[in-house]
């Protein structure tokens, strides 16, 4: 089912299968290496002379970039209405992202637990997928959010 | 032991139980929007206005944006030579990340596990807390890394 990004979610509308995807962005490598020279600044991250024999070969985007951008997709593409709001997650980056990659993200309710102490709250468990143009997984992110039901009166 | 950041590691110079402490980042305002406006966009990353009646009451950073910065600080204080490269990792935000706090990491190795197909690799497995000035942790990472030995001849 799509969903429109202007519907706000609340618990109520959440159940375990539902899933989410998300528009894509077109990362370039002035972007990888604006993003590193402030955050990560390594030199496979800054350079293709710097990746020259590396474990990355030539330039490839900070992992906490793309962990980054993804969070971007996720907040245009998981409208829920109290906001996207991390516990805690796991996190795998199977493949290095690159320039000229197209990224878009792919997320799936995997588990939906009402809080003991919370009436009106759970913690629900989302994995998002973040992929490339050719559908390869370059990003594994499972995480523990607070979701809320809708407020009455 | 206090590490030189000058000093370049290798496999044979870490050891389970080994430490690294960062420099502190000061954190302000002006650095939560910006890294919200572009990779975080929601209400409570933005203004204590939009955070009022949220779960953060009042302006909180991304946890996107404590990553990142930890990273800046993990480059600066963990000086593996050839590079610091995540492969997966798990995180934990317990209280949110204000402006005016001084980020400082506090990383430990927990696990060095040689490798059975690469002679001269070993996963090796840090956690680092992310503190404020007060010594409260604001972020824990455990994440699993390849390091690799001296090259020789």
């Amino acid at each position: 089912m799509l969903k429109l990004v202007t519907e706000r979610l609340y618990l109520e509308d959440l159940r375990v299968g539902q899933r989410f995807t998300s528009a894509s962005h077109l990362l370039d490598a002035g972007q990888i290496t604006k993003f590193a020279s402030e955050f990560d600044p390594q030199p496979f991250h800054l350079s293709d002379e710097g990746a020259a024999g590396t474990l990355f070969g030539s330039l490839a985007a900070s992992g906490w970039h793309t962990a980054a951008l993804t969070m971007r997709l996720l907040v245009e593409s998981v409208p829920l209405a109290d906001g996207l709001i991390g516990i805690e997650l796991e996190l795998a980056w199977p493949k290095p992202t690159r320039p000229g990659m197209a990224l878009q993200i792919f997320s799936e309710i995997l588990d939906i637990t009402p809080s003991r102490s919370k009436p009106d709250m759970a913690i629900v468990t989302l994995r998002s997928e973040t992929r490339d143009q050719d559908g390869e997984t370059l990003q594994r992110l499972t995480v523990k959010m607070p979701v809320f039901k809708r407020p009455t009166g």
